[in-house]
């Protein structure tokens, strides 16, 4: 049987509720570290949900910041030092990664406190997640404020991929499954992952 | 083993290769269908696999539109009628979802080319798809130009929630793995989804 919630609808109901149901609504997205560097040279580790691809060539991804009304120190980090990493959450160290969402103060390292690894690349000046399979550095490249409830878009240059190299299949496709990716929906719930389809390019 | 791929490397790839490498670097998506209604009430369908939460209260809901070089029916019409839908993809239609990617001419409808089923409900002005378990339907609330690379963020605001009632879980989270909801990777790789956990609110 079929509900239909109006605006009005949504509007009254509890903040919570509202919050699971609205979150969901977009269904499954990635899990993903972002990793910065704050102006003391401590690390910082946030988990979001809403890592997007904007561009193969060149390489953009991009992500969803909330409002600037209390501090955010990936956001603040990003733009000071201009770089940052993009770490897949992968099924192994979900609840670890879960974690970094607790509100720990600044000059504590959520790689520390949540017992994940810092791996220094060449010399990217921003920690990548050791535990991860699929780690992403990048350059600050743009953002924009979302003008109808002040969130950011912000959007990174790929300058650096490391990868296991058996993930990686014969046409460049990245092996999800095997690589155990991680899924979460909405702030709360995760999933595992099963392939069913690699469809070929459609035509009429 | 790992390895590393800079800049200059991922930009001397193939181009397939890279299009396939690069647009799994943000891991699994959820597979959406957004519905439109063109001039003269063709309706049209595409599927996205950059769907984004931008907000839970008011409701809002994003995704990214690629370059305008060519014509985008999708944004001309959410332009136009300044209403579109977006509808959860499950596992029972998939490949009728991923079909909507083939480039049909205007006039016509990738809901009948592609066999899906259009549902209208109350006066909303743009159809759903009745196939879905998780419809939404939104009104064009405002866009940003993406100057790296021409793509364009809209966004929506959510109008309206078509679901079935026993998807809801008592906390307001729908529950996307009883949904068959579709998880997608790039262009073309799809997934089933599992739960694996669901955690609390995280505290230091």
């Amino acid at each position: 049987m079929e509900k239909t919630f109006d605006l009005a609808d949504i509007e009254a109901l509890e903040r919570f509720y509202r919050v699971n149901f609205i979150t969901k609504l977009c269904g499954i997205n990635n899990a993903n570290l972002i990793g910065t560097t704050d102006e003391n040279g401590t690390s910082n580790l946030a988990i979001f949900n809403s890592v997007t691809h904007i561009g193969a060539n060149p390489p953009f991804m991009g992500f969803i910041q909330r409002p600037l009304t209390v501090p955010r120190q990936t956001y603040d980090n990003i733009k000071r030092s201009r770089f940052f990493t993009i770490n897949q959450v992968n099924n192994s160290f979900f609840k670890k990664a879960h974690q970094t969402s607790a509100k720990y103060e600044k000059g504590v390292s959520e790689f520390e406190a949540c017992q994940l690894t810092e791996q220094k690349v060449d010399d990217f000046p921003v920690p990548f997640v050791q535990e991860s399979f699929v780690k992403i550095g990048l350059s600050f490249e743009e953002e924009h404020l979302i003008k109808c409830n002040q969130n950011i878009l912000v959007i990174g240059k790929i300058q650096k991929v490391i990868i296991s190299e058996n993930l990686i299949d014969e046409d460049g496709s990245i092996l999800l499954e095997k690589a155990n990716t991680t899924g979460v929906a909405g702030l709360n719930t995760y999933f595992e992952i099963s392939q069913i389809g690699k469809m070929k390019f459609a035509r009429p």
